[in-house]
């Protein structure tokens, strides 16, 4: 009796990871496929899990970090369905419908939401009660764990539309989200860093001022979780956070944009232990993914 | 047996409501105390419910909704004490040593949770499972409730202190927080208004441009609260939210502003079903602290 085995799917907006782990969380299998229409996806995807499930054992239970907008209700009809995203063929398509056939039931949360559970479990967001994991890369998103439960109203949020405030004659680009210009997103995305500079902010000759104004914006994002949810730590991942120097003039910027007014112990001077980098660096989503699992065996 | 009583306390910075209830909710007892320090209101309010008791029978639970800071973690050592607030006398002050003569259950949530529990339980929030009660005064708050109970992180939430996207050239009004300058509350406050034109927005002669100015401002923290909890509904209360057509021009900026990026039933076509003023009225506050006592009497 080697113990019980678990599928779990990174789902992202360029690829997709796949693994079957042990109920330990080791992974026995693991493989990448090309986000594509749902239609080429989902067989892939498939076929991948009857191959592992052939070598090492059934599948008793799958975990799911996807990216949405995504049905993350459990007591909806349509959990783990995508709902209006405009990539091409997503809409109305749903996890159960790939993996129904492993008779196995099927844990669905967000992409962020697993990321931030895995580094709730298992990273730099260990000991926390509340934990706000958030990414800066092809998009912005932010999930909030309380007690490693993902915190969702009708949805899950979308922090990454907010509102920030900004002065054009220091930044004239226009923002880039086709729904709201220059909400965060639009300003410090990672498109939006390469369609206003022609270059990731890492790529720069001298970016010292560019990093100040992507940290400006996203340090709006970082007080508003502060105000609007508490977290006891802050998470930051994505690929534009590996840009040397941001983290530390968005902790700069934040600590700035609070003023003083939450004091917290949480909230050291610095903020260099409330806003961290991610413990499991590209791992979260899948680690995450694989506790979604995990919860499902009961 | 006419069943227990419940002592409950809605203590806001200018004035508390005290009350003696039945578990039904009937207010057999009522009044109103300036507030003033803790040496002066605590005594006065023991007072209230020491007649209250000889004269209807022993208070058997209490029920608090404060202004805050106030740590409201049941967990806590200082549950139910004022942390930093700067008002002369208050921090450090805590609602248990007013009450603990008592010897029953004290609940303590903040002014703006209370206000979001009655409304959830017996006002406009009713139905709802994510309800989140702003109110826009002295000061702007926000609490947000699931199924009833108020979210909160390492504390209860700040939303007044949100950044805002502002345009200077036509609010040259540099704010008026004294920690952020020009942040939500600093800018459409009650106070502000005052501070800003001489008058409430009420009292304006002509005030389309005004509102509209407002209305931005809070437009930007209820597109918040979507994106960062996506509520069922938004009820804002509050007396600046009693000018006539703010509510309906918070409508249609907070449409605006979503640009249609979140998509659900609860967002009508025209938010008039999802931004709502309180169904209680100034009422909500002293209803959710009868409601806070009623769950002490388990």
């Amino acid at each position: 009796m080697t113990g019980r085995l678990i599928g779990a799917i990174e789902a992202g907006g360029t690829k997709f990871v796949l693994a079957v782990a042990r109920e330990n969380g080791e992974v026995i299998a693991e493989t990448r496929i090309a986000t594509r229409t749902p239609d080429e996806c989902f067989p892939e995807m498939a076929a991948f899990f009857h191959n592992a499930a052939q070598a090492h054992g059934a599948i008793s239970a799958f975990g799911v970090a996807s990216f949405g907008p995504i049905d993350i209700d459990p007591d909806s009809g349509d959990y783990g369905r995508f709902t209006t995203t405009p990539k091409p063929g997503w809409a109305g398509a749903r996890f159960h419908d790939a993996l129904g056939e492993f008779g196995a039931p099927i844990v669905v949360d967000t992409d962020v939401n697993g990321a931030a559970l895995g580094e709730w479990a298992q990273g730099a967001g260990q000991g926390t009660r509340t934990l706000a994991y958030t990414t800066v890369g092809t998009g912005i998103g932010t999930g909030v764990l309380q007690d490693g439960h993902s915190l969702a109203g009708f949805s899950h949020f979308e922090a990454g539309h907010i509102a920030v405030a900004r002065v054009p004659a220091l930044d004239p680009f226009p923002g880039r989200c086709p729904f709201h210009g220059d909400c965060l997103e639009g300003l410090a995305s990672g498109p939006a860093i390469e369609e206003r500079w022609g270059a990731s902010l890492s790529k720069l000759a001298s970016p010292a001022e560019q990093v100040e104004l992507i940290a400006g914006y996203l340090a709006q994002l970082a007080a508003n979780l502060v105000l609007l949810h508490m977290p006891d730590r802050l998470v930051f991942g994505g690929g534009v956070m590996k840009t040397p120097g941001l983290i530390e003039a968005l902790r700069l910027a934040t600590e700035r944009r609070l003023g003083g007014y939450v004091q917290a112990p949480q909230l050291d001077p610095g903020l260099e232990r409330y806003i961290v980098a991610p413990g499991l660096g590209d791992e979260a989503g899948i680690t995450g993914a694989v506790l979604l699992g995990k919860r499902a065996l009961g």
